[in-house]
């Protein structure tokens, strides 16, 4: 940077203001690298797909709580955002580092991979199982849908959509009923096709996810409201104390 | 400070431990001056009654669910501390703000002071009313008696106290039932009393506020649970888009 | 959203997923309404115009100090993003503001729509001067570029454009040199453009910078480094106690 | 809780203003259990110890930053609060866990006990060595002068105390020059000689070092300036894309 010249990754600034879609830059700035066609297409897709889910998920509770109490927008936003940790933010990336063992294994070690990791991780594998959707999450079915099309035409390998699918069936017989992948796993598998390193998944997630922060917030705010949080009977707690 | 020294306001570092207490500590650091004797007791009865008040408050819900989505113990410290803003934790500034005026203003022009306040500001007067403690808050009804002590000996004039008195008689007779000073009210009048800049009476309910903060967000990290928000029907928002 | 079935402001988002730009989903998500062509062409070059201006910002130093602590990605992030208050990240949303006033009094009254503007929020007018870039700031010249093709094919009126075009000839016959309009000032005029409530240019603009704070702190974890902050001599502050 | 009736860990909250000092109130509300005599003046001198430790720490300049920002004091504190992670704000915690190994495997198992850790975690041994103060962190000098004057009255046990001197001794002897206790490992002597859980240490930590963040965020409020961060040459990172 010098005065009246901004250049990012390499390139001048005004070159790629209107040309550049926002999530190409997105890819650029954090990866330093351009991404176009198929493979962008299939980048914005997974940014879309995990903007929001209700505010029922702790992040957006907080966030539009935070909304009520006096807080200016960033704040609100950033209440959320720091609450996106290792269990709430983290299952992309871990779903990424999981899909990297099982590809590497090969499909004769897939259970025994998948007990190492349990073994070591604890029994919730990243990216699959939904509370709530039953017995598919829509968002992993057409996401998994448009990486099976760039697959097609070579965009990509389509190595760990079948790593992720292989998974997705082990766990299926093994329980006798169907533990489908989540937006976690299906994204993960995208950013695992964009041979993305896998902390990069938690970081793209935490972009996609802001926006829903941010309409949450926004949409407090205009609700007015003043220090609100949950009313009693407590939901989460329990004191056993004297 | 250099190698092997450390002098903090002043005193050396190692003189300050084993003899200072942590309040007095905390009056050194923040406003670069000593605190003793019937002050101090004072100051450190205001930090120890705003310690906590519940897991209703957003603040301490916030950092609970923080704790149940895999962060540090710091960050979901900071994700209730940082929702303490201008409702949530700002009031105890504004009634410092407030007492000055009314005590400035002096007895005959209370009712014009008010009203000008609630014209600027708002309906609500900083310090005084509870949703649930009523008809009175059992800190408030401690603070202020421990006020009258200080001021009987002289160590502290009394006038923010009988500010405080005036506005509580002036809003009961207007409403024709209690508007009782809450903990923001009455720690609000002992701040006023040690000639406290207004900002900081915020500042010290941070301080104080945080070891809710630090205790709950362990409670809950000790009770386990993974993501954990507010199960529906939400509480709170409603959506009234398409 | 019931079991299986996922609505985003009325739309399944199955059928958002892999048609809509990130983009415009964040448009879509934040203000409930859709948004094409050459406005959404304009909202997406504001976007990517606002991503980063290099380490020396704040918030962009706090997120890469943050990141050498020992923090996930996601409070690296929210150190940053909570840093971007009305100072730091507040002057897109004040510019909206003040262009709306300048419009709705016309340009004989503009001289004293500043004045009072100056005389109730202080020296500095949102939007105008940049203490590095001289005599131009290269985004803002090609966004408003972009600004005025959009104009000239009737997607938006122009009015803001002028409006701010305005504000700048004013300053810098009043101070006999340039005071360029900055990304805050020219991101402001697309936003007011759109019709976009003024807190929102606030919103918008930290889901731009969390770009920038998602490629810095990512950035210095690869870097490594532990526990790192200014080092000596202090740039910032002073001390002048005991 | 009732309306008019506040417990907190069983005591009737006016029964405490007044009559508890604020450290003994943090004992209670974080441990659930009263502290009394002797290990109370431990405890207050722990947490008067590590209050503050100058601007360069990076959780105290980014608190600095923020407040010049324009946010408010709640959340330039919660930003350097949200910065003490496993490496700024974790080495006492991770010290208690330290001493509780070397003190279960015996003396004779120290430099297999420690090349073990180093084994699992890397080199730095947590709580010895400070890159500033050699040969001595007069805080640690201090607060041991305090453990070995309660270990003598029976208060308590020593044991931990004599583990970290091991280390330290251990330490020295191997590099030929003095690794001296810092304030993280003197603090978690006297948290390990109060039967503390190791993840308190850091909680303990965060509350101590919160009043270094209001008084440096409550100075540089005082002192004005407008979104400050590090000015160039940047001290910190290198960019080494295009």
């Amino acid at each position: 940077m010098e005065p009246g010249r901004i250049h990012l990754r390499g390139h001048p600034v005004q070159d790629l203001i209107g040309r550049t879609g926002f999530a190409q830059m997105i890819w650029l700035m954090v990866t330093g690298e351009t991404i176009e066609g198929a493979r962008a297409a299939l980048f914005e897709a997974a940014l879309v797909a995990a903007v929001d889910h209700g505010p029922q998920a702790p992040s957006i509770a907080a966030a539009r709580m935070a909304a009520t109490c006096g807080v200016g927008l960033q704040s609100a936003m950033a209440t959320g955002l720091n609450m996106l940790g290792n269990v709430h933010g983290g299952a992309g990336e871990q779903a990424v580092a999981l899909y990297h063992g099982v590809a590497n294994a090969g499909p004769e070690a897939l259970a025994d991979t998948l007990d190492t990791w349990q073994a070591e991780h604890g029994r919730y594998l990243p990216g699959f199982g939904h509370r709530f959707h039953t017995p598919a999450d829509p968002r992993a079915l057409r996401l998994l849908e448009l990486v099976d099309d760039a697959t097609a035409t070579g965009a990509v390998s389509g190595t760990y959509a079948a790593a992720a699918r292989a998974i997705e069936a082990h766990l299926a017989a093994k329980r006798g009923a169907p533990v489908p992948m989540n937006i976690d796993g299906a994204t993960a598998v995208i950013y695992a096709e964009l041979d993305c390193p896998a902390p990069l998944a938690r970081g793209f997630f935490c972009l996609s996810r802001s926006v829903g922060l941010l309409a949450h917030s926004w949409e407090q705010m205009q609700q007015g409201g003043r220090n609100k949080g949950p009313t009693p009977p407590a939901y989460l707690w329990t004191y056993d104390g004297e």
